[in-house]
Formats: C-alpha cells, structure tokens, sequence
C-alpha cells in the first residue's frame, strides 16, 4: 500500500542501510496493522548535480516520495501523529547522517489499486486479516470481505 | 493523460516488450476514446538490491504507477472492471513471466495540464474528437470546446 | 512544496540548463510567495527506447511530473493562468529545442508533508514569513503560527 520513493545522492546507503530503512518503516505500518508485503520501497539514485532546492545544486538532499493506498488517515490528531513518527524513524537515516531532506505523502484511491492480480480486501476484513497472516496476496470469498468484528445490530447489543 | 511509469528489475524487458505492452494498454485507452498520444509509458530500470517488499529485497518486483488526468473514473462498478482490465493486459509481461507485480492509479486535476503548451480540449468535445482524428495537440477554437453531442432542451426533445 | 520532476532524454539539458530552469521556475513560485527552498527539482534521465507515446518510441519527449503541496489553486482562473505562466517559463527548455513535452501538476495533502523534520507552519503566518526571509526551515513558537495580518474583529473593522 504505501509505496516508498526514496530519492538519494549516488552512494548514500549500503544494501544493508537500505534494508534497515525499509524494515524499519514496514513495521511500523504493520502496527496499523496491514499485511507487510503492502510496503514497497524503492531506493533511486539521483545523478550528479541532477537535484536542486530554492534553485542552486544540493548534492546531499534526500526526497521521500510517499503514496499512502490502504487506509486514509483520520482527523488532524493522527496525520501529524504519523508525520512525526515517520520523521523520527527516519531522522538516522537522513538528520543523523548530515543530510538535508523532505517527506511528502499522497493518499491515492483504494479502489484503483492491485497487487499480484487481486484486488486487496477491505479495511480490517477477515480476508485481510488472513493476508496479514499470510503475508501474501491470494483469492479470497466473498464471505471473507466481511468485518472480523461483525455486528448485525450495532449500537444495540450489550457488549 | 495517463502516464505510466513502469519501475522493472534490469533486463526485465526488450524494446520489442516495452513497445508491445504500451501498445496493448494505449489500445485500451484509444477505445475509451481518448487520443492515442494521451498515453505516455516511462520504463525505468530499479538497480539491483533497491527494492524492497515488507522490508525482504525483492529483485523481481515490477510497480506500475499511474496517473490518469483525462478521465475519472465513474463510480465502483467501473473502477473495479478497470483494474481488472488492465491487470488482464499487463498478466503476459508479469504474472506469465514470474515476476510479482503490483499496480496503483492516481487520478490528478484535469484543469492542471497542459500537452505540447495546449491545455487539452474539453471531454467529448468536438476539438477532443480532432485531437483523436489528427492523434497531435493543435490550437482550438472557443466553438471546438462545445460538445460533439450538443443539445440545447436536454430532456424534452424526442429522440 | 513543489517537486518538480524532469523525465528527459539523456543529454538534453547541461548543468547550467538545469539550474537555469530550477532558478526561472523558483522565481515564479517566491512571487506567490513561498520560501525559495520549497522548490526542488530533480532531474532524471530516460533511457533510450523506454518512452512510448501513444505506443510509438518517442526519444524527444520530456514529461514535468509537479507535486505542489504548500498551497492549492483556488478557482478556474488561477489555476488555468497557472498552468499556461509555468509553460510560457519551460517553453526554452522544450518547444524552442525541438521537443515534445507535457506537464501536469498533483495537489498533494498539506498536512502529510514535513521538511528537516519540522512540520511547516500555516499558509502566510509569522513564521512562513520568516522562513521566506532566512531561507531554510527552523523550530517556531505556538505564537508564530497566527497569520500576519490578524485580526479579531473579521469584518467589521474599519479599514
């Protein structure tokens, strides 16, 4: 679901920084919790003197590009609540190192969205819930789309 | 209108592929009908070890991402048919291959735009039907902005 | 706020072209005004034979993707004269060498964007303002986020 752009000086990060990053940030998406394999990172290498802020060459700039596809995030409380929480997970990986850097997300539509042929199963389902699981991608039934909580009568009933 | 940007693992397509699968999804837009030139592919090799799945690399990913402008996409039935479609168009170049895949559209302002330094011609209109005709952006006429269906009584006139 | 990508062929532009564009582009933006370090470009090359239009190769097509996140574009008026002003600024860059090109701009959340770790502060506030004059992003108090013309009496003041 989120798709992670990260637009980088050539040599910023080993294989293992990018693997750290990336851990990092898929669990804490999976504290959401989504299925783990919804988190894509993609690491680009900016060339030489091909990035440039306020109009002059910055060689040392870091651009996070976020696309945020399986949940919209709920109220004004939350969204900086998570900007925050991102840009503390990521602080070692840009501030901590002498980088300068921006993180920008976008919430794209859930319902233009695909993964390994199927589309992904509603917010909080069962069949999500066994994504989750299984983290991978499968069919599943239309009685799987259903809430895990599920409440003929809510409001109503005596919890 | 749309634009798709194609990330693939290094060497996952020839330029015959490239050619055959921007062919194969510009035909499918063509039939919406919008201009064929509306359609822009950017493939873009992702390096070895720069692409992460739920934090695991993974060297066999590909990610469509794409902008569609032209069209919104009108309500859930055609927007899931649409997903379908299109993940039964891209299936020989992914799933056929062994590559996993995911795809994702964003739908981005119509009226922030521009093709060739012409702000493309209203839907349906009669210069949009010129614009599919010729398949180049050219200058208009205010007349050109109507549409080609124009009917002043919408509702009363018997057809 | 603007991330402004550049997909061009290889070679197309110099590093002075580059800056000369970011730096024309720039100046548009702090005419809004915004500060000058909200605008960053990163420029990427396309390989040869990975851009298709409308299915045929095209190895002179250079696509601006604009993300603008600080502030959104009230009203047809604006945002059209917004549009045709950005293509008469990349017009030497594109039209007068001989290329084809497209531009369209995303308006991206405002409140899922942070910069050197600081959240920027509200559209034409005291510490905008003065992030517009140090040029960079720093810490600001509670009382830096009031605009700067305020007022408690809305409407009934005499101006």
């Amino acid at each position: 679901m989120p798709l992670w752009k990260v637009y980088h000086p050539a040599g910023a990060y080993t294989v293992q920084d990018k693997k750290d990053l990336s851990e990092r940030i898929t669990g804490m998406y999976a504290r959401v919790p989504i299925p783990k394999f919804y988190v894509v990172f993609i690491f680009e290498e900016i060339a030489e003197d091909s990035c440039f802020v306020g109009g002059e060459p910055n060689n040392k700039f870091i651009r996070f590009k976020v696309d945020q596809i399986a949940r919209t995030l709920p109220g004004p409380v939350m969204r900086e609540w998570w900007v925050r929480t991102l840009d503390e997970l990521i602080a070692p990986f840009v501030k901590e190192r002498g980088y300068d850097w921006e993180i920008s997300i976008d919430e794209t539509p859930f319902d233009l969205w695909s993964l390994q042929g199927e589309i992904p199963p509603p917010f909080e389902s069962v069949a999500e819930k066994r994504w989750v699981k299984e983290n991978k991608a499968s069919a599943y039934t239309p009685a799987e789309k259903l809430p895990v909580n599920l409440m003929f009568n809510p409001g109503i009933v005596d919890r």
